[in-house]
């Protein structure tokens, strides 16, 4: 393996970190915050002192293979995640070091699972940067860095992004993935700034803005208030969000098709279209089952069906209703949209849309395998046909995720709490939601889970969003076996 | 598709039901039940009247291929439980129809779970008809006739095991079918005479040690007296039903070589080791996490535990202990085992073993892929290779499962119950366990459940005993058009 290439691009990616978390800085400096600036200052001086060192090693070639492009994936988030966890230790507003890496691994990982029980009373500085993880983990960070600016001709800069992006096989949009990662950012910083705008014209205020619109573009759903999107009380605010959060859980590469006026490729879409028939059945399924039974008129049930439905399958996890006194058919739909999750190749988590179109087609063929036994049926997608291969790795995936969901819950289940927390809690990580039911409920936190529940549980967010790979790989023995 | 040759089997297979009914209906009169004894005078009027309507149809040839195996198995199945059920629907004992038929279905598929609310009350002559349904479900009834008895040079009864025996291939263990089946009878009577006697010289009366040992055999675990085993208070008789469950989890084949003294073959089953292995594992897991917790000493920590973990992973559901009491891990592992099942061709249902073995092994060889990507893996189950057909069909098989899973549970959650039960509700049947946690824990009944979720859960057993494809196909449009 090649270490020092690995090094390399380690100390590129906390150089980056280094400088994201300036604005949080200045803020908490602004405001006279004063532990939480030292924090800043510190991580600041734990990531550049580190990446200098990394920067030392001399490196030969900074050519990686399939292998070193999981492997370097899944180092940078962990130690990305180690150093950004600093500022929130240090401030001490967030208890443990265990208590701090577990939510700003839930940022980077857009996953929205807090430990802080009311963030109401936590300094804007910190809430700034917990936005800030969000969006910065919403659409990868390292494969920025690695391909955007250190492309080289002869490297894999393609197995980077197919470790760090979601779903079964990224696409390139234009021939040279540079561009099409360039493209990708673009639409991605527009749809953020469109959204705040959108939000401050609302009446919502400029912070509450600027954080909200960053956790909705990484459909994380970290709340800036500790009543969630319900704080705000305003249908207009609701329908922003909400708007966005579904617009975000779509492929980001299709909105370049949008600018490019390419309406056939986006017709092509079945994904899309799935996603966007999902979601209306959905809020059609969860209206009619909320109407007389816990809101009076089709016209509030269908508001908080909507805000829901979008939060749960984009794996956003925000809430304007407390979904706990929902009846179990709307609950069990919540909890179906929360495995599908958004679409391939945007910033949602879940098995995404596209696996399980995949799931339901291959199902499909195998019954119609019986009936008639000498036809051959292919599998297709996107109006594309799937190789085998594809469809080979995509229903591995799902079994690899469900065998580690199963061993999650064994671990979660020391701490005994309930039968329905287990599983919520470890549904809530994987599927990068944030929340669930029971003891998970979206306006609780994971605040008194044990240490190991927390590790475990921090783990399950960083696999659901890596997909699962990246961060097997750092525990295959294999890996580190010289060869 | 021949449906003559269809409606002859079927004719055969009713015939068979109305003899297997002669014990109970004996009984029944004998008892001076006589509402029971008409009822079964009935379902044999029945059986009989419409065998000799579809015998009357004149057969052209007796060949069936693929797509007619997997038919006659869903249609034979539906039938013989729809015969089944009027015996305690006339009895009056067991409420609605759909109440009988579900207890019919869960007797032939092994589940267990029951509408009988006070099995103490019950009609003796009933009781042994449930038993005996659970009997001749364990190891089925239609491959028996279609094989043995009508076994035909050119056809394919091959198929048609290969439709109603568990677990993803199964095995010839001599070269002629026939002579295989006939094998595995004789080791499934020679297995419930054994338990049988055992059970009586433990001091259980006759009646009930023929019913424990025909549920334990089909590893249904439907009780006799209300309080399951636990009624018996006996280390004695715990100790039998427990070894008999976990050996008739067991592959019957192996039995086979046991017999003929062929070590070598059983030697090289990795299926059993590992489900030896994980019985031993999970054995101990839940005996340290009882101590101390539930039960003041090991020793009857390990008692409880010995029986719970058998009765789980064979998916016979018969209990000692109040499990909904224990701590959430002693929990977690039993519902982990009723995934996993028992081994393939044994009486026990879940996803088997050999398929979560295989599950592992595709699991690993996908993350090896990535480190070595250009070594060639091989799958291997047994001592032998498996090869890329059945490795896919293993996993479509799960993702089927799953996804049939998660529309059931949407379909449940109609009833609003909470989501705990509404998820073992579908456990307990899809898996052929009978019970779970939440509102169907052992000592519960489904009774209360809603006329459109007994439906479902009906067919969930029905989907979960056969594998899913012999039912599917009922439904499926393409198996009713022409060609």
């Amino acid at each position: 393996m090649n270490y020092r290439a690995i090094a390399h691009y380690l100390g590129l990616v906390l150089r980056v970190e280094a400088a994201f978390m300036l604005p949080s800085l200045a803020l908490s400096f602004f405001l006279g915050e004063s532990r939480v600036a030292w924090g800043f200052v510190a991580a600041i001086s734990i990531a550049l002192a580190l990446s200098t060192l990394l920067y030392a090693l001399k490196r030969n070639n900074k050519k990686i293979y399939i292998k070193e492009s999981y492997f370097v994936v899944g180092v940078c988030w962990l130690v990305i995640s180690l150093v950004g966890a600093v500022p929130l230790f240090f401030s001490g507003e967030g208890g443990s070091f265990i208590n701090c890496l577990f939510e700003t691994i839930s940022g980077f990982t857009t996953t929205g699972a807090t430990i802080l029980e009311n963030t109401d009373t936590v300094s804007r500085g910190l809430l700034l940067w917990r936005s800030f993880t969000m969006w910065l983990g919403g659409v990868g960070v390292v494969i920025f860095l690695v391909a955007v600016i250190q492309a080289t001709p002869g490297g894999r800069s393609f197995h980077v992004m197919q470790a760090e992006s979601t779903g079964p096989s990224p696409v390139k949009i234009v021939p040279r993935l540079r561009d099409s990662l360039i493209i990708i950012y673009c639409v991605y910083v527009g749809l953020t700034v469109l959204e705040a705008v959108l939000l401050l014209l609302g009446g919502m205020p400029l912070f509450d803005s600027v954080n909200i619109a960053m956790v909705t573009a990484g459909t994380g759903g970290f709340a800036v208030r500790s009543g969630s999107m319900a704080a705000y009380g305003s249908l207009y605010l609701e329908m922003v969000v909400g708007a966005f959060m579904i617009l975000c859980g779509i492929n980001f590469s299709l909105y370049f098709y949008l600018i490019a006026r390419n309406f056939h490729a986006i017709g092509k879409n079945g994904e899309l279209r799935a996603y966007l028939g999902i979601i209306a059945v959905g809020v059609l399924l969860v209206t009619l089952n909320l109407t007389g039974t816990v809101y009076g008129t089709p016209g509030q049930s269908l508001r908080h069906s909507f805000f829901q439905v979008g939060s749960m399958i984009t794996t956003t996890g925000m809430t304007t209703a407390d979904i706990t006194q929902w009846p179990t058919f709307s609950k069990t739909v919540l909890l179906l949209l929360m495995f599908i999750g958004g679409c391939a190749g945007s910033s949602a988590g879940g098995l995404k849309v596209a696996r399980v179109m995949l799931m339901l087609k291959v199902a499909r063929r195998s019954l119609f395998g019986i009936v008639r036994p000498r036809s051959v049926t292919i599998v297709t997608l996107n109006g594309k046909e799937v190789d085998r291969e594809t469809v080979h790795h995509t229903i591995v995936y799902i079994i690899l995720f469900m065998l580690l969901y199963g061993a999650s819950m064994l671990l979660i289940s020391l701490d005994n709490v309930d039968m329905e927390t287990t599983f919520f809690a470890v549904c809530a990580t994987m599927n990068n939601v944030g929340c669930g039911f029971g003891m998970v409920a979206p306006m609780n936190s994971f605040h008194d889970f044990s240490t190991l529940s927390k590790l475990v549980l921090s783990l399950d967010m960083l696999l659901g969003r890596l997909e699962l790979y990246p961060i097997l790989l750092l525990f295959a023995p294999s890996t580190w076996r010289r060869g």
